[in-house]
């Protein structure tokens, strides 16, 4: 199974079962080894008290961009710690686009950036730090 | 006015504007100057693919709880930077409760902590760096 | 050996073999279970182009007490990740005091906070994410 | 004056007056508009306990190479919070090189990544957040 084949099949795999990313109503866009697109189209009611995106939701989006990312080689992976910038506001109406690249894969830490775009504004700049547990995400046959 | 009843007259005006937390279904407990108290029942739609509360959801009810506590000087905050870290799973069923307390005031900076706890175990551990930028939430009367 | 007695001798251990500390000009103040304190005299050398404690030693300040409090129950540990907030400078003839306390220990990952004071101003905010890794710092008789 | 001189300038002004940088044994290898690289070779008196080289040596080698490139506008700049991630060791006898280039700068705040090399070998991934205060390095005439 080559490495673009195995990321969207453990994309695929996480996606049919993630009930949260869907609620919040996330596109998965691209995805690929150690890397992930993510779009959400920013609604009323997912504004804040200052009428901007809910730094939670960005958050979110670019959160579900690095979870992708770190799981893409089929082995299970969660995010540790994650550290966020808000650059820019987003408002009702914008089409956010998150993008994950892999910075520092070593053993089973990895080291993620995201950045979070609304056309040439970007909104957050977001680093993932993951560490991978047992298991996979679907069973790979031996050839 | 006093400092407690400034608080809760800044909660309720951004409470009221606020549909993004009312969409996640967060409870605001309590708020006093500089801490705020913020809960959530986890539901399936809060899940990810890792059948555990997603960790955008985690961090927007941090996030939430810093915001209520950093604005809570009636003036106009937001947040800059923040950091998480996943200490334990939130899974469907659990009650998370967020605690944000003022760890630092100076000028226009602020940093606020934010432990989410379900029951005795901690799920995750946030720092919040906050700006003050122009404005109130609401007028004040000079007396 | 009770807790107390062996985070001294973690420390102590730590301390023969820790070249840089000496040659910073840190003294080890105080040292428990998942707790320390270092102090340092700044000096003109410490002091960098704007004529204030270059960010780098408040930092290694507070990473050694968060290294000596990570190492206390003798399980060798390693910084993996920390975050410093730099909230007032410090100047040459300051004594600054780091005083680094456990947040937070599930299995092999822990959570410190530091606070760098310069008598009641607060100098530096910092949080230390610390995994344990293979080894003891002093071989401990079993009883 | 254009950028590349200016920073140059800058940097030099920062050079002259910076005590810590010249203590630490850094080396100032290039500067330009936003960017900066700065090497140590690492001595025995920068190692710790565990016969590697101090979070804190590290973490200021990347932070000097941050405020060059923050200050490299002739915009005062000081660093508001830091974060590190240690990827591997560093070593007496390794020559560190730091790289910092600027994420970006919106208005008053700046975002600059660090990598700190040995070799082929990443070290550490370092983000800083800047914040331009009042003045200049050094004082450029208008033309």
């Amino acid at each position: 199974m080559d490495a673009e084949a195995r990321a969207a099949r453990a994309a695929e795999t996480m996606w049919a079962a993630d009930e949260a990313s869907r609620w919040f109503g996330f596109e998965l866009i691209a995805v690929g080894e150690g890397r992930a697109e993510v779009a959400l189209d920013v609604a009323a009611h997912h504004c804040n008290g200052h009428g901007t995106c809910h730094g939670g939701v960005t958050f979110a989006l670019a959160d579900t961009a690095f979870a992708f990312a770190c799981n893409s080689r089929n082995q299970a992976t969660v995010a540790q710690h994650c550290m966020v910038s808000f650059t820019a506001p987003g408002r009702a109406g914008d089409r956010l686009m998150a993008v994950a690249r892999e910075v520092s894969l070593q053993g089973k830490n990895g080291i993620y950036d995201v950045t979070v775009t609304n056309g040439e504004t970007v909104v957050a700049q977001f680093r993932g730090l993951s560490r991978a547990i047992r298991g996979t995400l679907f069973e790979e046959e031996e050839t």
